[in-house]
């Protein structure tokens, strides 16, 4: 059984939803914590087109989940992978004409430039302007290690830039 | 006459709509660059309530506007006010029952707290762990002038912290 709050917060969540793509990118199940960091590590606020995200919806796989979805963009790969890092479960579904005719799956790629803060303070990364480097050293649990002092970071710890 | 271009452009903005909301609130016409900005102001990330936010849309009154949208949220006045200092002109829908029950202008508050940042690099709020403290000297124009080191910000030179 429901109980009274539990129906209300049901009701809540089903009745937002974002409208149907005609042609673009749809990112769908995106884990409610980290929807906001998707959207700035797509840069979408850079973005001209039209986009519409939703966060704390009601998931049939989730408990609640987030959706991005990009009108009239396509992302390059290297540029969806970076995803991987904070979502792995995400599916990309390439619309065209209302129908998906694509589902990308992120992956992780083997090194990750420029997004990740190493977390030694001692790193040159973190004393002179310069990129960070991480080689992923474990695709299935996100392990990255940095290329410059070695430091190891893992999931959790992941701190973007 | 429209171009091919225009046309494709006019399709693609309206596509893409944020749904009917049942309760809570909405804001309308925001411009496009400042939608992530509102966002952060109103620590929309931290909510767990169901939020649709759309960006680039097509406008009656603007050439493309924001929208967000957040289900079963009303906000402090002294929270959305804070809304002024980036969007002067964003209007809030307060819904009930899928119907505007209330419409509240923002008003650009006497003093600001916290969310500005002083464009001074020897003010003391640069230099110290504190909080940053503006008066706003113009209300028209949006300008602040630094409670601490007097120095007068304009609008176009506000940053957020």
């Amino acid at each position: 059984m429901w109980t009274k709050k539990q129906k209300k917060m049901k009701e809540r969540r089903t009745e937002l939803h974002v409208a149907a793509l005609c042609n673009g990118t749809a990112i769908d199940h995106i884990p409610t914590n980290v929807v906001f960091k998707v959207v700035s590590l797509l840069e979408l606020e850079k973005l001209d087109n039209p986009i519409t995200i939703g966060n704390n919806l009601e998931s049939k796989k989730m408990a609640s989940k987030g959706i991005i979805k990009i009108s009239g963009k396509f992302f390059e790969e290297d540029v969806i992978n970076k995803i991987a890092l904070i979502a792995p479960n995400v599916v990309l579904n390439i619309i065209n004409d209302y129908e998906v005719v694509e589902k990308k799956k992120v992956v992780l790629p083997q090194t990750i430039e420029g997004i990740v803060k190493c977390n030694n303070p001692k790193c040159i990364t973190n004393n002179e302007p310069m990129l960070t480097r991480f080689n992923v050293i474990d695709k299935d649990n996100i392990e990255l290690r940095c290329h410059y002092c070695d430091v190891k970071i893992r999931k959790d710890d992941i701190i973007l830039k």
